[in-house]
């Protein structure tokens, strides 16, 4: 593929910034030396008990079709910080952004935030080194220009949230090595490439959304039809969890090279030794999530009264902060579509069987290398014909951009599936509204 | 005290709604025959397991001086439904308002809302009679003003919530016995009456400040640097809470005739039997909350640059959905403020000290009376004088009733005592922007 100058000089630097030496490879649990299965509560978890713990959780649900069940989860109590510096430059907005090395990464080397850190790394609880511009984000000096707390995914985090921060910075910033100024012309683009920018990446800028928003759209439903609809589904729709041991999880087995579903549906927990060179702690090992398929997720967009609306779906995962978070279209990342598609999943048929020259995106893009490992979803934005039509099924609603721009400052409304698509759209806004 | 005619007619008939028989009296555990304190858990719960228990709750939190305490809390899973019928008639907007009877109610009758339900009420879980008015709410078909998740107390509650919302009705409606149509202004007034609107009617009513809202009002902070003090204070202050075994709360006494602290401190529960003639089920007994001292709920408002802005406290409780909510620039309602005001709580001295003519509003409002006995605690709100200055604590921020207005409209940003006294703003925006 042909890339402008720029794109190619960012894509030739991210190359550069690759480590001279990285050995990834699945272990056993047995010889994990850091990490043990705790013998109360049969957990997952690291010797110091920081980081995060694999547990069993115990869902009842009057969602979907199963309606009761046992899963694998990641619970990881601290709020993460994901923070990127802004700066304008001769007139033109630039994003700091890090080449980062994450072990589950495709290509290795991924664009992050310019900041990435657990409560107990930036408070410097364990005397470590100061992350890289760590006081930019705790200062409270700079201007805030995005400052939300979001999900991690509902199926597989319990209840995680990280700090989604944009900061503006007037001032002159020392750029570290493997930090780059990356326009926001230039992100869009980078966008549009597979596995380039992080999932953390994606889903801070999605809060960028809400900077310009003076255009006045007609749309199909008043805001607060919408604040309507999703408390009507909060309210009938029921999600009680309960933390349970992983041993009391029938269908799951766990063996000393992974933890694996019976049908070898979901995913897998893998024992995984990790060295990289160029880090600062150069050798560890983890459990990492390594998914049975691949996924995809969807927007459907079509265009009502003379603006583009998006078909968002409410919907409920095990691990949601509050019952409902509204998802793309379709979302398949846990089982396999393939299988869901003779189930009949809504709108999963037509995002499979659409026109090429319906589709605005189709992007490959990865999940959050720290965890997980070598996941990548489809990431796709189509146009809707004829045949999906304004009426949906009762936890479908059609929204605008702006209306979207809206809910996605606060906390929770939107998961993280659907803030990596948002992402996407960017600088459309104009065009798409 | 002398009123408008039309104020009177209404504090008269609430009078002619009393029943002629209620009994309402402190009873033991042992000879309240549908509950029980359970063997395995040790929790006082209902024989059917329906309605609610009373637990034990760890809390573990950085916030305060306080660092780690057991409590007994009151657990209610299901979101209840509090729902209000508006109607324009004759282009005035009226309330349909019920008389309605609580066990703790001071004046036995306060004016409820239209629809008061748990979910298994109005779903019919259990045969019973379908609520009053039932299906204008459940139907979908109605306009929708207001439509939100709110908190109940929480120090109280462990993450209650209930559905707050008012309808539209353009048709004829049948007013039963019991109810009765009652004005938007004739509301205002009955606010500035102790004790007459319960606090389920107080909490639905803050969320009709959200209609009127096209005024240019200057504000001390931007709405995102409001967000952004909100998520800087989730960030940082943690609250860890384990349900427990009321067993396991030291400092708390179970004894026959009530549960206590050793201290005599917070609150009581006491076993009551109740019977009230004209109820539906006429008899039963039920665990209450009894407050150990009165407490007080005051917001200073102050005018900035030309417009009033109210002092807002970012609160952590225990039983918090998320973290913090914005309550009251002062709260004391567990625990002796006259006992606080020597700790020197924020802003407490001035309010108790205050000259009467910077006192805008002062009412004694009920908490409700279907879970507290009696209870009750001064609504205050206050002009500010020289002494209080713009720079606030960092857990407090300066806000306007526009700002206000635009956070209320979301599920759990404030918490009951704050909307208690939001909504005694409905009909004064205008003066107050």
């Amino acid at each position: 593929m042909l890339y402008k100058k720029n794109i190619k000089d960012i894509l030739d630097w991210l190359k550069t910034r690759k480590s001279k030496k990285v050995d990834i490879k699945q272990s056993t649990f047995s010889e994990m030396k850091e990490w043990r299965f705790d013998k109360d509560s049969g957990n997952l978890c690291h010797n110091t008990n920081r980081f995060f713990s694999i547990i069993g959780l115990e869902i009842y649900t009057n969602w979907g079709k199963v309606n009761h069940w046992k899963q694998p989860i990641i619970k990881q109590s601290e709020i993460g910080v994901l923070g990127i510096i802004a700066k304008y430059i001769d007139g033109k907005c630039f994003f700091l952004m890090q080449a980062k090395i994450e072990p589950g990464n495709i290509n290795q080397v991924q664009l992050s935030p310019t900041f990435q850190a657990t409560k107990s790394n930036y408070m410097q609880v364990h005397k470590g080194v100061k992350p890289n511009y760590c006081d930019y984000f705790l200062s409270n000096k700079h201007k805030v220009i995005v400052d939300q707390l979001q999900s991690e995914q509902g199926s597989r985090f319990i209840k995680k949230r990280n700090r989604n921060i944009i900061i503006e910075v007037e001032e002159e910033i020392l750029v570290y090595e493997d930090f780059r100024w990356i326009s926001l012309d230039e992100i869009f683009q980078l966008l549009r490439i597979d596995n380039i920018l992080n999932m953390d990446t994606r889903t801070v800028l999605s809060g960028l959304l809400c900077i310009n928003n003076n255009q006045k759209v007609r749309s199909l439903h008043t805001f607060s039809s919408i604040l309507n609809w999703l408390t009507r589904m909060k309210t009938y729709f029921e999600l009680t969890v309960n933390e349970i041991s992983l041993n009391e999880i029938k269908n799951w087995k766990i063996k000393n090279d992974r933890i694996h579903h019976v049908d070898e549906k979901y995913f897998d927990i893998l024992p995984i030794d990790i060295y990289i060179e160029n880090r600062e702690v150069k050798q560890w090992s983890q459990p990492m999530i390594y998914p049975k398929q691949e996924g995809i997720c969807a927007f459907i967009i079509k265009r009502i009264d003379g603006h583009y609306h998006f078909l968002v779906q409410g919907k409920v995962e095990s691990g949601n902060f509050d019952i409902i978070e509204m998802a793309p279209t379709v979302q398949c990342i846990t089982g396999n579509y393939k299988e869901a598609y003779s189930k009949s999943l809504h709108y999963l048929e037509y995002v499979l069987n659409v026109e090429s020259d319906k589709i605005i995106y189709d992007v490959m893009q990865s999940e959050e290398g720290g965890r997980f490992f070598n996941e990548v979803n489809r990431n796709m934005i189509i146009e809707a014909d004829e045949t999906i039509i304004i009426e949906t099924p009762h936890n479908y609603i059609w929204m605008t951009l702006t209306q979207i721009h809206k809910l996605i400052k606060f906390n929770n409304f939107f998961n993280i599936q659907a803030r990596s698509l948002i992402s996407a759209m960017v600088l459309l806004e104009n065009e798409y509204n």
